[in-house]
């Protein structure tokens, strides 16, 4: 009997996001599966990332937003709950347990193996579990969606001082009286956010000149602005050389300058790392530690016979829940799909032109597709235009306040955007419009009869294709 | 001189947003232009519609989503403020007082001619001004851009009860102390919600079976909830029978079952008529108070040799600032472009296939393009699909009591969207999307690789395509 359950069309590793998505997918398609999980049914997004920092950054903002409104401010006088917060991060992060999730695996007709998988031969997985050692035999294939894990830099002192990452800083049960961020990411600079809402004394360590020093400068630029605001401590342009965790329990972080900056806790946010180290990738010939070079159909490229892919993190292909879940559809289907279908299975083209990026900063910051040095970089005839969002009516009766600001990045040969960034409150929302745009290649010329409702914050887009000349 | 000062370009009839939209754009086209306006250059959508109502609605809309997230609650128990509401109210109505559009009409080079405008001949306007009569000659063009009035029906006593209409109802200097709502459309549903919020105690009296009776069922149904919620008194499928302004001041509403509905005042929301009563349209050969018909080009068709332009709500279109201004710019361009290049400008088609609606209610109402009922009329062949926005993870970060629903109208032999409605708070930002979608005849193929960020209330789109099979 046992072997038999042992045997599926497909093995998935990693239980997160992805991997959910992935064994969704293949199930849908009438197909066995197993997936294999070390930790929580979920994975790091709900339980350590997006979901419960944004269920800790909404108060604060909604709030926030309240204030900015003449006659609402009024009546929003008060404080903040830290105790209402926090217990609804808890709720988010459904409190560390993944019981919730178990009826959608069941739902679905997954088969959920608890325990660490590797790679133990072609096709084969083998589980430790607490009953001991299973061997999942996968007769179509295997896919890894193992994510990444936050990536530790080899600063003097940083590891022994047991720094905070994402996952201690979404889920500490208290505020701290004082934190360090290092790293000016979005990861950085929603944490920094979100504790100092909550009272902690914040102080962010940014190498670069600005925040978010990937994105537009003005996106940037306006969250450093806002930070500051808020009361934290930016420091850019500096670097760690040294983290000490003394005897009473707190830390030191010394800049590169000599500044020592003091706190109780501090907070690694430099960026993630393949979660591949355990993973038995020398089993295939593929190197343990290292991101797993995937094709537009998520195979693994290394591997012969197209029996192994991998999708989300893992792959480098980019950081987000939502892109992971992406690759997640494509590759069930493409796995469905065998051999021959695959060929006409869609490609994951969006992991090219049109990733896209929130950040849950007050004001928000929402982008899709290439920067302008991106655009340029790849040799794009760039036209770029610029608007000032506060000055769309739909914008001030937002809030008495509002500052924002729009970029569309042009393919001015083809007349279609590239890439658009939006910074204001309320634009996440605006975000998809302009994904669509640059993903359904609507030309300029097409997008003049797109006529956004007044009053809307979405009539920047009236101002910025008036502006290209429409 | 005043000969040459009266010859211009092109003459303007109504400085209201389509009118200013007209003569901005011919003027920027390098042409001369004469704007003529009898009252407030600005027009209803700034003094008395959507401007000033949405700044009335703003903050108890704000207040309530401040209210419904944990922690953020605690700190907003506080009383809207009526009086700061009715100040900013005023103060986005410009008090009244246009003077705050006279820069920028200065500034396109566009002369302001105040005093009622008539057409007198081919080419031809007349303008009864403080100081006299005035002719303006208009060597390319006439535009008619007058807007439109409320409709009082012919309800006995209705008149003589001078009822509100939507601009007593918006620009009121205080809060009545009973309100009886007559229509329920958008202008019904948000007034109502307005003054309920400020504390009038408010009656709706709605024809038909839910409010909003145009767009998808399930948006009234949603709204109709909401309002009730509210503490608003709503009556379906009712009708007025006689109105009586009573001695003291007060007014009685009779319905058709008998009912009496006593109320300090009554607002007349069943609908607009044209502004076309005291133009001289008799001189070109078109009735007076009669919609005016014009072609994509916007081009009057009843009028030989194509001077006659008319733009806005007095086509009777799509009775909406923003589908006046889209028609303005286009007109301003067929203009501008002369006989022969008018061939190659484009046609105001998103009049006929992405009309854009939103109502401002909580939850907000957005939609465009077809409902279910429309597509199958124009017989298309539908397909529908429907999802509840309160199961995705965007939505409950927004509001821990999140209510919503979104559909999608899709022509099933082109695989593309013809028609969206979503209900919940947030979904005017996510409209612009289906708009773009709509317009950009974006394939569900296609749509597939467009990856709302997680987590978003646009990942609506996610499942709507799931659910579609994608």
């Amino acid at each position: 009997m046992d072997e038999t359950l042992d045997s599926y069309d497909v093995v998935v590793i990693g239980a997160g996001s992805t991997g959910e998505n992935v064994a969704g997918r293949v199930a849908g398609h009438g197909m066995s599966v197993a997936i294999v999980e070390s930790h929580l049914v979920g994975g790091d997004c709900s339980y350590y990332a997006c979901t419960p920092s944004k269920a800790m950054l909404r108060p604060p903002h909604v709030l926030a937003e309240a204030r900015a409104v003449a006659g609402a401010r009024e009546a929003a006088t008060g404080t903040l709950s830290v105790d209402a917060v926090l217990e609804r991060r808890d709720k988010f992060a459904s409190h560390w347990k993944d019981d919730g999730q178990l009826p959608w695996l069941r739902d679905h007709g997954i088969d959920l193996v608890r325990g660490r998988g590797r790679l133990s031969g072609v096709r084969e997985v083998t589980v430790e579990t607490d009953a001991g050692v299973r061997v999942l035999d996968a007769r179509r294939a295997v896919a890894i969606c193992t994510g990444s894990d936050p990536l530790v830099p080899d600063i003097p002192g940083l590891r022994a001082a047991q720094p905070w990452t994402n996952r201690e800083a979404i889920s500490a049960p208290r505020v701290p009286e004082s934190l360090a961020v290092i790293g000016g990411g979005a990861v950085g600079v929603e944490l920094a956010s979100a504790w100092k809402s909550l009272g902690a004394d914040v102080t962010m360590l940014v190498r670069e000149e600005r925040p978010l020093a990937k994105m537009e400068t003005f996106a940037g630029d306006a969250v450093l602005g806002a930070l500051r605001e808020l009361g934290i401590w930016v420091v850019t342009e500096t670097t760690v050389v040294e983290v000490d965790r003394k005897a009473d329990g707190t830390v030191d972080v010394t800049l590169g300058d000599g500044a020592v900056v003091h706190a109780q806790e501090v907070l690694v946010a430099t960026g993630r790392e393949p979660r591949t180290r355990d993973l038995g990738l020398e089993v295939v010939g593929l190197a343990p530690g290292e991101w797993i070079d995937v094709d537009d159909h998520l195979r693994v490229r290394a591997v012969a016979e197209g029996w192994l892919y991998a999708a989300g993190d893992v792959t480098h292909r980019a950081l987000l829940t939502h892109m992971g879940k992406y690759q997640a559809r494509i590759c069930g289907d493409v796995i469905a799909a065998g051999d021959e279908g695959a060929a006409s299975c869609p490609a994951a083209i969006a992991d090219s032109i049109a990733v896209t990026r929130v950040v849950f900063t007050d004001p928000e910051v929402a982008s899709v597709g290439l920067s302008e040095a991106a655009a340029r970089e790849r040799k794009v005839n760039v036209k770029v235009v610029d608007f000032d969002i506060g000055q769309i009516a739909g914008a001030r009766l937002h809030s008495d306040d509002y500052h924002g600001q729009a970029r569309l990045v042009v393919d001015d040969d083809r007349h279609v955007i590239v890439g658009a960034t939006f910074v204001g409150r309320g634009v996440s929302e605006l975000l998809h419009s302009a994904t669509i745009a640059i993903v359904g290649e609507v030309t300029l010329e097409r997008l003049r009869h797109a006529v956004p409702a007044f009053p809307t914050i979405s009539e920047i887009w009236l101002r910025l294709l008036e502006t290209l000349g429409y």
